[in-house]
């Protein structure tokens, strides 16, 4: 029966729902080997999966584990996921935005994975911030004010989390329909009434073409009207990092730069922005004109900076207490000329290589460390002017500007 | 690099010498997980391999063990394989036939493996039969008696065995690619100056068309050019079983009835012709026409039954003790009319069911049980005729007639 279903697969044909959940589940349960899944995972990263497929193995991941129930919350709930990207922390800005407009915001965020950071990382960096609410905790603090941002509770999607873990060492993470089973599957047993995914495409995101966007964003959809869940996706670029900086505890204080308003001009605020817009729209029911005034609105009047310093509260955060390095490097020019491109995939390495993130699973994070661009795509540069500010612990790095910084 | 490596093949593209080398001998020595190789090996069966990542992988393989030397044995040296089949005892039949004419064989065999049966489990069935030579003693026995037929030498292409292993349990054993650096290694290793390659298609096979034999014998051809090696091949049919009995120690016997020129009738009898023929061809560098002579010649002389006896005796056998169950299971025909038909895969499933072949690794093989078909194909049968004998050590064996012959 193993063989058989492997076999099946290699060949292209479509599995049934009820040869997936033996396969899947027997995975789960230890009856059938990590290697034996490996191939499976292969097989299906190569020849692809039918949209029945799809939804069965969706159905697989959600039954995996608890389905959570906020219905009692009042309001629609809008959860928003992103894909993964290089300075990606628009959900530290756009949650609090949406729940500063009265919709309810329950995220439930990830780690950082590859050279991608995470949100529950980030938030980590400050002080005492907690991750781990449990399910309980979740509906007192979304009742009491609005938002909470934390880690996944345990029990949601659990088959997603050793398939990931598995998919992350054998070469087959690059798959759309197992993309999107794992972020829908886990969207939808966290009881979300709407969903909005951030399909970022470029060399610092998973996906590296827009036709592979388009097929993801498509998909995701179905899934969505199986369950009845209205999902709405917007396609960003992830050629060029997200704002100025990367690395855990900076990217916290840019974010609440960003909410501050001072950073108006970047292109992590024009996502925050077009983000939030479409939760607003989503969960208010309205025209995303009237969703992106309310939204400039709560920025302006510092509605959405004070949500978000209620929400760090909340969850015992002392964002006062939030350190970076203060031994830093500075990166200069080395040729006069615009700035073209800034690499995202080399700054996510950079920010690896500083202890931003994880390289091996036993890895700890700094927090304090990280990248701060002091010029962006546009600039007109001298040789000799500051490019990039590097907050390290380290005595030495070998950072290759041309790696990252085309100047024209 | 692992992931790389990985990446590549499950886009198509083609690696390197040094990434394969990397990769597979990574596994060999543990630093590659078997999940990590399950992956690439799927990636390959799917993506399949160019010539020359399918040189590089036989060279890997052959170099991770030790390479035989039987140059100081006078003559051309013919090996042959068969990539396996249901009844098939020919290497049994051919090698005394080819060695009484005085050109040296040394055939290494292997075991069983799924529904086919391996020429060391039926020598096996002959009480004392050793099938564990060392390299000095097959040289020997090949310096004295010109023919030995034993198991694979300990460190000849080790490597090839445990990805074989891993292939056997992750779907992934039908690669054209794999199959044919799996087999050209060990035959090259162990110096075989010409190699005839016998290539079943069939249900019973792990092939399934001719397409896929033609491609895997082109591949063959190359590789031995690769080392300059003359390889000839021959597709043969494998949706009905060879000859008439299938079961270790009833074919031992059958084998030497044909030895005795009483089976001149069967596809059996056909096949071993006609291999002998091609080997006596290129052992002897003469045409088909006179090689087919000479091997009928030995067969109606009865040189290659007494060769025969010779290197059963030789290598510790006793023939007269060869035990076949006394407790048999006859099966009727249930209806009247012509046998179109004899599925070789039912006769393997069954033989298994029997206990003449492992199911588990664990699992011990019955010498004495098997199969012997009591009428071939084109036979006209009434129903209640005799169409085939189960010998057993079992009380009860569920059999469906009409998955195994088709009567019309």
């Amino acid at each position: 029966m193993i063989l058989e279903i492997i076999n099946k697969k290699r060949l292209g044909k479509e599995l049934s729902y009820k040869e997936l959940d033996y396969f899947f589940n027997g995975y789960l349960n230890g009856e059938i080997a990590d290697y034996q899944m490996a191939s499976l995972l292969m097989a299906i990263c190569i020849n692809g999966m039918t949209d029945e497929e799809i939804f069965s193995l969706t159905k697989i991941f959600i039954d995996s584990g608890d389905i959570l129930d906020f219905s009692d919350i009042e309001g629609i709930k809008v959860d928003k996921h992103s894909t993964g990207g290089i300075g990606d922390k628009t959900t530290l800005v756009i949650a609090p935005i949406v729940a500063s407009l009265g919709i309810p915001v329950i995220k439930m965020s990830g780690r950082g994975l590859g050279y991608t950071g995470g949100t529950i990382d980030k938030l980590e960096s400050i002080p005492g911030f907690r991750i781990d609410l449990k399910e309980k905790e979740i509906f007192e603090q979304v009742k009491d004010i609005g938002v909470v941002v934390t880690g996944q509770t345990k029990d949601l999607a659990p088959m997603d989390k050793v398939i990931y873990a598995l998919r992350d060492v054998t070469g087959t993470v690059s798959s759309i329909p197992l993309i999107a089973s794992s972020i829908m599957s886990k969207k939808i047993a966290s009881d979300a009434d709407k969903i909005l995914i951030d399909i970022k495409v470029g060399n610092g995101a998973l996906l590296k073409t827009k036709e592979e966007a388009k097929k993801l964003s498509e998909l995701m959809i179905k899934i969505g009207e199986v369950y009845g869940r209205e999902v709405r996706t917007i396609i960003s670029d992830m050629n060029t990092p997200l704002g100025k900086c990367i690395g855990n505890a900076l990217e916290v204080l840019e974010a609440v730069d960003v909410l501050k308003g001072k950073e108006d001009s970047t292109n992590l605020f024009n996502l925050c922005v077009e983000l939030a817009t479409e939760m607003v729209s989503m969960g208010k029911d309205v025209s995303k004109e009237d969703a992106r005034k309310l939204v400039l609105e709560s920025i302006d009047t510092g509605k959405a900076l004070k949500k978000f310093e209620e929400m760090v509260k909340y969850q015992n955060g002392d964002l006062t207490a939030i350190k970076v390095s203060d031994k830093t490097i500075k990166i200069k020019a080395n040729k006069t000329g615009e700035i073209k491109k800034i690499n995202a995939l080399e700054l996510g390495k950079l920010s690896l290589a500083l202890g931003a993130g994880k390289i091996k699973k036993s890895d700890k994070i700094d927090y304090s460390v990280g990248i701060k661009l002091n010029k962006l795509v546009g600039s007109y540069v001298k040789a000799g002017d500051l490019l990039m500010t590097l907050y390290v612990n380290k005595d030495a790095i070998d950072v290759n500007i041309d790696d990252i910084f085309t100047i024209e």
